[in-house]
């Protein structure tokens, strides 16, 4: 009988699962045709891109963008607000030159070089710096070359790595050059330092990023290199040929300015104090309109919010929708929002950024208990209508890590395709035009399925 | 004993079997490596776009295609060859206009529409058909208006479903008006037709494509808008303006023409008389260079073979990579292909073509039968690497069609991403630039990948 018992209670459950399940299905397809049928999403990426552009924290255009994100929540009918945080204010000021200069046959040869100055660089000032060029291959390299790098410019020609399928391994494993490199160098008395672009593109823009120095040691200028002219500059090196370079650029730093987080909320009727957060950051860097990094995950967050509003979405959870305010040199927006938190005692159950670009949906990463990662993989076929069929155990986006650092929250990334990725990420041609408009909208039809499932079901 | 020896076979084949796949895995990764290592690819898409173009059946530039195909198999080792076959040759004959004109308060107003006529279409001739639009949404609404339709130019304004998660199904909907919507409307009476192109795009770019005429049917002229002006002319009929058009165009046949397929093979070791094939179509509409339909499919043809052959792999089955002759208006080359196939007796266990761009790959779409597709599906973590999720069954492609028509022939289509390619169908922005290197690469690895396992294990 008890066996009995616990066969009926299995059927019943099984039957109420999938009814249930079948609900949500046509939910998720009620906001699959609200979001395709809707101009919103890549209009406010227009806008985003075309009518503010490119959002260096400190700079006049993020004050733009953090009131547009506010007034477009607020259209939506969001209550919405500003959380202030302290941001750093780094400039670029001006245009950034780069040369290379040799003698072949005895005569001199002059190779421009497209650069672009590391963010948080400083500049050389207006007389620039001119030396020999010396190579490095690896850090390795770097050590055994100790010696010999007084006085020089330091060129990090360390391939990405291409036949790797996800290039975010690739970057993954490039990444410190470009953040240490300067100071690693001028620890042994290199006066500047020239990175390969962290890309796998086949054009020549530069791809700039943040650098970070390390204490107590001189902070030289750093610039990257777009790859056409990293080909140039390798083969010459590689033939051995004596190369000087010349480089000009006007980073510096102001003051630590006041910048802003834009919240919308839903409130939840069952459980008002649990919160669930999505966001993406509003920051982008200079040379661009940030249009995939991040442009796509801010319009995620905003038509996630839209659609849900529209459709009369009730959530059981608080649920947060943030426009960061800092990622690219600083995460003092994700740190603030994160503090606040703790401060104030909130429980936050879930957190999902979008900071991978507006491609075609591929699934998410989870950073997660066992209870939650098998929780969620009973939905799996409801995202593969949507060709969303990868989940991967671990993952989560920089502005929410410090939720789940300080708070423990659990916390999720949204994968989108990533083999464009690198051909724009932090360079000129992160445009608009870049950033395909169903792709973009699937991207936050998923995203809302996710946070829907998560709302309704919780996690544990 | 009996179930001992069961289970000891049970345990010998599948750790056997798991043996094999690491094998195959690391045979799949060399692949791979070989392939995101090469130019060969990307170069190879650069010069059939760039350097040959538009290439439709009979044209001089498909001429030079066969030529390069011919040469780029042999320059990477292959016995290759042409196979002749007759080919329609239809020519657009000039530049296709239109103009919609309607009054307003009293004003004449022109409405310029970008057009291209229809693939295998009557031009007007030089004078241009000039009559009164009909707006007709959908072969009930042109039965219903039967007897409006005389002396009128139908104008078929039928939305391409964009709520539809594959864009392929609204395409699947739509394609039939665009295919035999003149005969519909000529049999009433109807002087031309114009149909809204078959995309999702954002932009104004008219997308071609082949009409059929229906027998003892007037031949009327038939033209694609592009969707901006579609929007515009949908919004004047709506609002009960009268509007006219003027149509002007040129198409006309020649007689048929001398084409051919181009063939490389790899002879098989075990199976010589059993056959492979894998293909794309080299030709490709007028108004473009062909870059995702189909030089992305010729390209992963001749990347598969390149790759295979560099790698020193000796297929057990003999493999044919096939660039077919026609399929935009006639399909005269893949039915040649099973023609002779099936005179010559021919055994072919398996074909798969790429039609579907260059995009990034998503999965393969299998008409075979239970043993094969349960043998297939022990695969699918190979493929998983490789962002490979999506197995469907049912697919295949045009040009191998007859194959599985006539010799019962169990056939394959690879499934790249589909989001973006009727951005670019039959427009005039399918050019070489739309095509990801690394995008095309992946299909490239995928396919070689399917092809290498099928050799190896075969189907049964």
């Amino acid at each position: 009988m008890r066996k009995l018992a616990l066969l009926l209670f299995f059927f019943w459950s099984v039957s109420a699962s999938a009814q249930n399940f079948t609900e949500d299905s046509l939910f998720i397809k009620r906001i699959s045709n609200n979001i395709l049928s809707s101009d919103e999403a890549y209009n406010n990426l227009w806008y985003l891109c075309k009518k503010i552009g490119a959002r260096l924290s400190g700079s006049p255009q993020m004050v733009k963008a953090e009131k547009w994100g506010l007034e477009t929540f607020k259209k939506y009918g969001a209550n919405a607000w500003l959380q202030e945080c302290m941001v750093p204010h780094w400039v670029r000021g001006g245009r950034d030159t780069a040369t290379a200069t040799y003698t072949i046959n005895g005569k001199k040869q002059t190779l421009p070089l497209h650069v672009l100055a590391l963010g948080n660089s400083m500049g050389t000032g207006a007389k620039g710096v001119r030396a020999e060029v010396i190579t490095v291959k690896s850090y390795e390299d770097l050590e055994a070359k100790k010696d010999q790098l007084k006085g020089k410019i330091v060129f990090y020609d360390v391939p990405f790595d291409d036949t790797l399928i996800n290039p975010f391994e690739a970057y993954g494993k490039y990444a410190g050059y470009r953040g240490t490199g300067a100071s690693r160098a001028a620890k042994y008395g290199a006066v500047a330092v020239m990175v390969r672009s962290m890309s796998n593109s086949t054009d020549n823009y530069p791809h700039t990023g943040s650098l970070r120095y390390l204490d107590s040691i001189p902070k030289i200028p750093a610039v990257a290199i777009g790859l056409r002219d990293v080909k140039k500059l390798s083969d010459l090196m590689s033939s051995g040929t004596s190369v000087s370079a010349f480089i000009q650029t006007n980073g510096k730093f102001f003051p630590d300015t006041i910048g802003h987080n834009v919240i919308a909320e839903l409130k939840g009727s069952e459980f008002p104090d649990q919160y669930i957060t999505i966001g993406g950051h509003l920051d982008s860097w200079d040379p661009a309109e940030g249009a995939h990094d991040d442009g796509a995950g801010c319009v995620h967050t905003i038509e996630v919010f839209r659609a849900l509003k529209e459709l009369g979405y009730q959530p059981k959870h608080s649920i947060r929708f943030v426009l960061f305010a800092n990622e690219e040199n600083g995460l003092r927006g994700g740190t603030k929002y994160a503090e606040e938190a703790k401060a104030k005692g909130e429980k936050h159950i879930f957190a999902l950024e979008s900071d991978e670009g507006g491609f075609t949906p591929r699934g998410f990463g989870l950073s997660v208990n066992d209870t939650a990662w098998n929780k969620i993989q009973q939905w799996k076929t409801l995202f593969e209508s949507y060709h969303v069929y990868e989940w991967k155990r671990g993952g989560g986006g920089a502005d929410i890590g410090p939720l789940a650092r300080n708070l423990n929250t659990p916390v999720a990334g949204f994968i989108p395709d990533a083999q464009r990725y690198f051909d724009y990420h932090h360079a000129a041609n992160d445009v608009f035009e870049a950033v395909n408009i169903r792709e973009l909208k699937l991207g936050a039809i998923n995203i809302a399925a996710l946070i829907y499932m998560i709302d309704k079901y919780g996690l544990q």
